[in-house]
């Protein structure tokens, strides 16, 4: 099945295309021949996982199918500064068309998985998954929450109906956590679980009393995680968050939490340096 | 002249808000009584330069035209940690609705215009300009570029329909510099200025000759720079270029250098941390 | 918030009047003049339980929202023959050009409502909640969803990614309920509960000690279904299915279960007869 | 020519997809591998009149168009319950993720179809048409119209610009039937009939002389449509309207009537019971 | 009712936005303030009839409602040289925004407009009517047929499923005009009626005694037309069509054609000279 | 790289063909065999340049891609009244419901190619290039400004960011020709040249001395631009414009100007004639 075939990812590859093309590119249309062709390579400038060449391959489909893409390591593969990632070869202007444009996506997608690869490495030996958010680039959820999970990382909640999650305002609004956790229970499709955001130890405890299924600790030290964990004590998942890109993960991972969900994963990674070099012939 | 009345933000704002929601805010629903009132601030945790407000009262429009936002900042103006750029406040369960979506474009595009504004500054007393590339995110080109001039700088082209950037590849098939800049001048709209990338001052010299409008001077060191300005003197706008977000740009600019594009302002900003904290009524 | 801030239902409603408009209401346009104002009236002719006004209140508005709807009826309220729903006035022209638009989606929704609504009352005593499956109408699931709430019952997963539900074909490609169970909550975000599907007790056995969050019952006879409730005696939620819409859903009921999932809610409704007699002025 | 050269239909099975979908079949990621292979056979549950294989075919090629459809009937072919109707192959993840959104069209458009039979099969012998109406599920007028014709009705205008069809506002807002009928002959496109619904003699006396081309009887008793075929005899096609969907159709068939149009054909079908099961390879 | 009721209408003032806007108005923003405001003129260069207002309004209302747009003639009144046909104000921004867009589309409108009243006026005194055709501009079909209504002619079908139009091919494959004629009555909707086009006599007659409801001349002389109309002596309406913008309207409604349809009317118009002259406060 | 890479493109040509085949071809459906072939041969009716085959191409590949079309000249070449442009075989039923939509785009593109193509004739041996305007036909400009090229014209901006041309507005709310030019060229993007349109030789004088890059001659008689071609020397390139589409182009590049736009190429073309005759197999 191609990545295609989520309806999101093809809208985004044409804006995405459409942004960057306009109405033609005036150069290529004034310099090279109609039938030129062109190879090129895709070589890595620095160290990290490869992820998005499924979504660089939609994106030269868009403009040209006869585009041919040699793909030199596997999604979630790690390569080495100097690597050849992979070689295109078509017609000079399809091929030159498409090249921003997949660069731009797929020095994204590598620099979350890449990002997302040291978190995992850095929890390892302890049970702790690595999440994503919902602080994401606007129109490229899905394409970010792919490249965390190329990264070893699992999904926090795509969007606002397939997981609940109760902050402060839900809890204020339905009276306390036991009522807005009952509130949820009594609403929300079976199939979900309830989370709550606690900010202290007297909300954990009612939120666990009340039967929460996962419990948010939110900027907690890690004395207190510790403190989380033992008080739980497997009665419920128990999510680190907040600020969590500028924290010790292994420290955090230490205090025997079940998930650490980090925003900076998706809304604060350098682009991955990744070069395409043509020649022309 | 609302943000919306272009297009692509209006359609970004929708597939951000739509990625987003969801089948609707289950929490929000099941807790949150339908005429519940939130009144919430938006607070700088570190020190920047204000960018995207506009959008943020597009997203609130699309949601809830009655959402009340009062904004205290003007856009590019500089703000300090602890500083309170904005109070929205409105029917609960729309302002809930609408919050991440606008966050995350907020956060965005205040980091560009940070990190523009402090490129402008460091080459301050110079004539260099401070320009963006294509290097943007998919489907935020717009947004990212008016981050930039928000923040100071101006922009390169917006796609490859409305600048002529003549490379190597171009050079290769059209046979020699003066070839590609004789074909793009025979037949890009006359309104175009042409650019070409030059990798040394052979290509410099005859790009001169041929009366390239702009040259860019890819991953030169600053005495090739200087020397470049030195042998145009002013016969062509010269263009520093190539990761330039990794050099001392008042060096780069204290060669005379006319522009210098950045791609790092757009593809690899750290989301600058604004929090939102609700209190319902 | 309005029920447009849901993209798919303004999506909906433009589709749904491009298709009954076309290129303007011919008929209307030779025989009413611009100006002339209409008033009308919804009229019930059966008994049932209302749903959908704050849609066709949404269609108005595509057309022209000057036109006034007076509801009489909150959503989810029980109705009787002859009773006026809502009454609507306004520019003729208008109110004509989406009159059988808003008209299709009341009477299917209030159909829905309806049966919903009934079948809530058939289980009335019991714990079991009715829910609704991923039997709907292609286009039309965010409104049927919401009109099986409206009429007391609870959603199902809304779709393939906000929901795990493991069925035969998952398990045989796993190689055993428990290796299935374990694979997906492994790999699935952790705020979604696992459910399975089972066929026969030796499975219900194995997806109980596997952990699974919710155990699906399919085409189960209620003897069998009562032997189960005995057996995962609250260590599991537990979901009839099959055919519910055939079955006496108080036997059903009766067994304990906690969830009665009917697809006949959304796919086999019969609209519900609501009239709109106008009279122009 | 395929189906999808109607651009409604293509939208809509992409909107049934996307709605289906959400952000991927998580379940089916996590336990089906990439690689493996499904067999599935339509199985029919009870008889009926197949209708919606094309559209079946369409889904899948959204997805991926090497998924292999064996059918086995042809567009309106009868069929027996326990017939095999067609027989799919291809990668597992791809046949599952368009199982629904193809089930449930396939299901809906062949219970249209059989319903539109039996009427027609129960007027057989007279010259009556069976047509259906505007009262049709937003979104899916096209399938729901081409279902009526595989099932051997014709149908009513498509919307609001292919038909005329004069009612009593438009009566009242011209003056009289007459200037009605004046007025719409004048304006609208020489290619359309005129129709008007007469709500008694006198009114059908009157649109009779207009040269009204066609009449419609809304809610008549059989005699009174036996009288108004004597009267009109045959100067004027003869409708035959108004909650059909609950008459005896042969005994309207036998009043002489040209067409009876009924409305439940699309808005009040049962979806016809046709299973999908899969094995793995 | 608003013009942008008809979804094609704002579909394509949107698209026409998007082309001409691109990223912004560089110009604009460089030089005039955010807040000047600018008072404009519309004057006609040379005698006509206007058509388009409400989409110049529409335009309008797309980037900024509060521009306010004075209209002095109504929909289809004639104006002389150096009339002012409406004044518009507001924001300057704004107004040069939508400028361009929305005088394009009232030149082209206007210029269809006064086409085809020029073309009504030809033939006053006759029966004939004057009626479009499918030769339309893509994308501006129900704009041109409008303009076409409001210059005073009529329109033909708007697409393939609003009329019947019987050609050689369709006659060639049912195996006669009688047989195409039977083929279309049993199938198509029986609102509308059946049009063939006839080649000679011969197919004339055959086409009456099968009972066409309209019977298309082809590029017949004049001669014949008269001869057609003798012989068919009221029982089909007959269209005279063929390059019939190059015909004397006069002579061909003179032989008492009862419709006359003109492709040049949409596909061959100059531009109607309408200029907006701006002044800014 | 095909045609349909240009987004904007596609959209046109789905539009298109959704409003010319609504519901289907209703006449085609109840008279063609489903597997009829037919053969046509596109007949030029008048000398032209040919322009837009492969955007009839892209017509036919949205419906039916086994659509065989064998093109005989190629785009940008003249033929003579007679000649056999191309040949189309496939689907009789899907090539009837792609021939009017590809004829209205062929005929409209081949019309602007043939009229820029005399215009260009008309300037032989002068230095002046033949460009369009943005007076096109909204939601064509892509194409239209491509058939400009293909008469041998060059294209003048696309639209509002892709180049700058300061106006009488524009000066006014500036200050002065200086002032509005510095501001643009403080805040445009580097790679755009300045137009100015002046009005007198002061302003001309003016233009030159801030350094205008281009200076555009509005409504100029012929001697005053031989003036300003004087004056200018070199120093800019001189545009004439205004109402070219009427003058004598000769007159107008004997003055030495280097452009000459003409917004009748685009908004006042009257449709080439070429026919498509068929036949069925």
């Amino acid at each position: 099945m191609k990545i295609t075939a989520i309806p999101a990812v093809t809208r985004l590859i044409r804006t995405a295309l459409e942004e960057d093309c306009g109405n033609g590119d005036v150069t290529t249309a004034a310099t090279i021949p109609e039938d030129a062709v062109a190879h090129g390579r895709y070589i890595a400038k620095e160290d990290g996982i490869l992820c998005g060449m499924p979504v660089v391959r939609a994106v030269f489909d868009e403009i040209d199918p006869d585009i041919a893409l040699k793909v030199n390591f596997s999604e979630g593969q790690s390569f080495k500064k100097g690597d050849i990632l992979a070689e295109v070869s078509g017609n000079a202007r399809s091929v030159l068309t498409g090249e921003r444009v997949g660069l731009n996506l797929l020095q994204h997608m590598s620099a979350i998985a890449t990002a997302t690869s040291a978190a995992v490495k850095q929890v390892e030996g302890y049970k702790a998954k690595i999440t994503d958010t919902r602080k994401t680039t606007p129109g490229m959820r899905y394409l970010e929450k792919l490249a965390v999970r190329v990264g070893g990382g699992t999904n926090h909640r795509f969007n606002l109906s397939d997981g609940v999650l109760i902050k402060d305002n839900h809890i204020f609004a339905a009276g306390s956590v036991t009522a807005a956790i009952e509130a949820a229970r009594k609403s929300v499709p079976h199939t979900l679980k309830i989370e709550v955001e606690v900010e202290d130890f007297q909300q954990l405890d009612e939120a666990l009393k009340a039967g929460a299924d996962i419990i948010m600790l939110d900027n907690m030290s890690c004395e207190d995680m510790k403190k989380a964990v033992d008080t739980v004590n497997g009665r419920a998942v128990l999510e680190a968050s907040g600020n969590m890109g500028e924290r010790d993960l292994r420290e955090v991972a230490a205090t025997g939490v079940d998930i650490i969900s980090i925003g900076a994963l998706t809304h604060s990674v350098k682009a991955l340096d990744i070069s395409l070099k043509f020649r022309l012939v």
